[in-house]
């Protein structure tokens, strides 16, 4: 089988297996406080021309979310975000095991926008009985979306400017932002860093084994993060691993140059379905792309490929989401190409 | 510096970066659903002689920690340990995180024993207030425990029955359970599986990059398992490493054997300390040795070798704590062995 | 001022006050242990023809909805309920701050139904991913509900038969009961207690100083109640005051008499608004009416009378709530429907 | 029986009563916001010296305890107190259901010191892995402590001093602070109110039907203390009731003066007691004695009086406790002097 279902099917990129290798018999101190971290945190500020942020490593995207919340949340605080959005929806309420409440706003495009986060706070605050309410305190975004969509720079600013006015943090989570940052490249490292209170470099599906470089700009959520880290089991023994995989994927700019490859992969393949007539369910430019296809169709892909089953459309129809990562093959996307011409 | 003030100061075992490597391009489906994590299932549940055990893998020991002692207990349950148990002390609250209190008893050689236990669950059932009381209900010891000492099968047999007798669990953290079953071959994993509810088989301090096999005999902590490791945030998305890893280190014994070496080696420095006068400060047979050492000692091996202050003695010595692992080069404590020869 | 805005203004109902005053000197062991209590239990258990039922007093709602959510989930499982029901909106994330996620559905007339119930389990049942996602385990409701309407007992027989045919659990919030009671004869005491796992009694708001009568039927939720209870800090030490006050209220039927004279009073006020031309913003048939009134007629009540707004309608119109209550004179009444008549 | 078991056998002192019958048909908004709390908190906030005090009220002792120790500390902070502490013993992990460790410190006479505090706080900072153990931020301590001995002046100012040298906050249990009053009087309101950055003045146990007046001078503790209020289900809708019963109690030195006399009448059974050459377990001076008997004493003692066992001394001995209150009977203390120098 093929697999095109997610972006975590593989292991790494060669670079990062290769300085894996390589640098497996050096001996360094423990969780995170190595030379190989340090070098990697300061690639990482100064490609985010944040001299003063704070970077941590942890091994997935629920940790990161889940840490970061923590951190930037007193306890009767809650954090708004699209009522698709992953800490909603796929975490089996690991926010919540923290004591935070999420509360959902309904997205357009997979997006929620400086308006809604407006009228929430306000709804809040000017409720007689706000102390009987979740207090929100933070915005919770992904970029790419769940669904594959990007903000704008202008809806980033947006965002980004009302939480501060108010009194929020706005949390970008970028398990994909590799895809993200090769699509759009108005929204940068430096853009990003200076948007956010917080935000991620995924790793684990963009390149690496694993790893998420959290950049936290905001003093209030760095300060004594590494306890966080510890108290929650997300502080890695062996931690000058993320040092060695970052530095070889952010280096001369391989993050961004393998994620581009893999969203003119995912691209290739939407043309192809196009091509044959199939519409989009929703339209996407980076790694993930979702199509209605035909009952049938769908089978006769599954029997060689990995796709993930979106929702039915109709009785005859339903939506597939493919998904290229870093790892993907040629090879592979050039036989699925050959698939969906003789479909 | 040459490194031995812990285990996890080098990479991973040959052996395991060869499969890591080798398998690096295969693809699978993700969180351990996979193919390589279930031939290492299949194996563990051989080599533990549980053909019905649970087996599951997180990164680290804080997570399988946190995550047994949460599956094992309702909310007003307590775990009892030593006061020097790592959850006690090293887990910056791990466990009280999840809204548990640990509850400590005073161990003698690094161990709790069956009868404390048995005297504190009855303090707590015999009181006429122990409804306002935490219900002791599992029990957490560590082989080798924190300061490298092993229980005989004799106390652990103790320990398992007046657990099971009196309702309560028995967890034990084998975050080092290499060094300690290549120590003592009489308890080995079948034994270790029929007397525990749950143990597990350290990974990252035995010679992978980092990985710990959780075996769950009980099938109230099995079930449902793996919702409580995707909610704290340890479900790995490329969860085949663990198989792969495993795989390569518990086949054709590697496991045993490797760290069977690294107490011969650490066991060798032992002898050095001990053959120029100097005193122990408790005595160990697996991988881990405490000195106590003038401070002169201390100050000169510091220059070029990485070791654990352990704690002051007097004012002209203290205690340090030297670690071999898996991945100790020969080279490099035959230097310590000279060195040491020549303070 | 007097107040229309709530129905926990004042003091108790007389029998209340005159019971508390009759045993104040006498003395009983704490905690709910004591003879009052018991008095109490058995006379519930008796309304309720539950022989079996565990009975449990605590001071207020939030306790009783978030100690009953603690003691039937387990760690990763949620509770479904209406985006509007109280623990969603009104309780400053108490079911979060005990690690657990609140699943909203939309209702309909201020209530939720089987078909909802079931889909959501459904849904998350049959997802590839359901591991990833809060698994439902229990539904709360309340009766009546926030807006003040009521569940038929066809609605709720359905209702019990999916949760209990799906393996969940339904939780009854009765913080207003008696009003309920009071307008449909069809939901009685036995009837709530044959189709929930629990429910309670609520006295805060029906003639009580304080507290709240749990009822559980399900052993599962009972087990080991007071454990929760002490946990949570809602072990009353004085624990006589819950027994002797819910026996004061509970005998000769007064909780439904005096329930029912609150029902008619709040009708009487609800027809007089009606007389006056002006429309409801929902109809209801206890305690609670809610009228749509132009922004004067609003301001004209404020001067004399505290009543809750709950929402503008347009312009010139918004919508408000008042409520009586077992203490409610009816001179006060009398007041209020001779100001509406000059409106 | 006649109950010297605890100090909330009973009911209300008369005055607090009267004042309940009194104001029970007023009108008052809920949730503590009324006139009678606010009148109440002037009252305290006079008594104590401490105009920008913030004063709340919430029920009982252990949800006082969880509330101030959850709004004064940091996720992965911890709180020191005597092994023999409320929290530590009986409140059944409450602090650790909100997910802090609390640290536990050998006691002398029941009371930690400024030395012991110093030592556990640098034994964390100075461990080169303070980021793996939980950080001190918080004292704990009761006054009178938990068998019945008080804090002298000169021991709670070295304590709150090298709390607030040491960045740390220091929180008094006053669960039975007016029997501590009226014991000595050098420790009073102002006092602890410029020692400690929170206390609070117990009610259940000296006087109300239930009640604690929590004072916070830490702003940092005190800020938005509402929404942890209501988050714990702490927050009573008919409030009121606290400041009503405060304000009874508080005035005229009734409190102190009642306790006085529960603290005389407490003297005498001890008086008694050493009068027939029993000894005593421990001494005190305010309403809770602590006497070693031999057990056919108890058992006979036992036939008319509720006494607590506190702990087996020898074969023949145990320790038991008796304990007056606010409400407890002259004729009640006449009838066991009479039968203690029968026995």
């Amino acid at each position: 089988m093929i697999h095109f279902e997610c972006d975590y099917a593989c292991g790494a990129h060669p670079a990062v297996m290769q300085a894996l290798m390589m640098s497996n018999e050096e001996q360094h101190c423990g969780y995170s406080e190595d030379e190989c971290c340090e070098n990697a945190r300061q690639l990482i500020r100064q490609l985010c021309q944040s001299p003063d942020a704070a970077v941590h490593f942890v091994v997935g995207g629920t940790q990161a979310n889940l840490l970061v919340i923590k951190a930037g949340l007193r306890s009767f605080e809650g954090v708004l975000c699209a009522d698709t959005g992953h800490i909603n929806v796929h975490e089996t309420g690991a926010v919540e095991a923290t004591g935070h409440k999420v509360l959902p706003l309904p997205p357009v495009d997979g997006k929620i926008n400086a308006q809604q986060v407006r009228e929430a706070v306000m709804l809040q605050r000017e409720d007689a009985s706000h102390e009987h309410i979740v207090r929100p305190a933070m915005v919770y975004i992904s970029h790419p979306t769940e669904i594959g969509t990007l903000y704008t720079r202008e809806e980033l600013t947006a965002l980004s400017d009302t939480c501060h006015e108010l009194g929020l943090s706005l949390f970008v989570d970028g398990a994909r932002l590799g895809y993200g940052l090769a699509a759009d490249e108005q929204v940068d490292l430096p853009f990003l860093a200076s948007v956010s209170d917080a935000f991620y470099i995924g790793g684990t599906k963009c390149g690496l084994l694993f790893g998420e470089a959290i950049v936290i700009t905001n003093p209030a959520i760095a300060r004594d993060f590494r306890y966080h880290i510890k108290q929650r089991g997300a502080m890695l023994a062996k931690g000058r691993l993320f040092g060695v995989q970052f530095e070889a994927m952010l280096k001369d700019n391989l993050y961004v140059e393998a994620s581009r490859k893999a969203n003119r992969q995912a691209q290739q393949i939407k043309q192809a379905f196009m091509d044959k007539g199939y519409s989009l369910f929703c339209d996407t430019v980076a790694n993930q792309i979702f199509i209605v296809l035909p009952n049938e169709a769908i089978a006769a892909l599954k029997e060689k490929y990995v796709i993930t089953y979106w929702g039915k459309v109709d009785e005859q129809h339903a939506a597939v989401r493919l998904v290229t990562s870093v790892c993907t093959r040629d090879e592979d996307v050039a036989a699925l190409l050959s698939d969906i011409a003789a479909l």
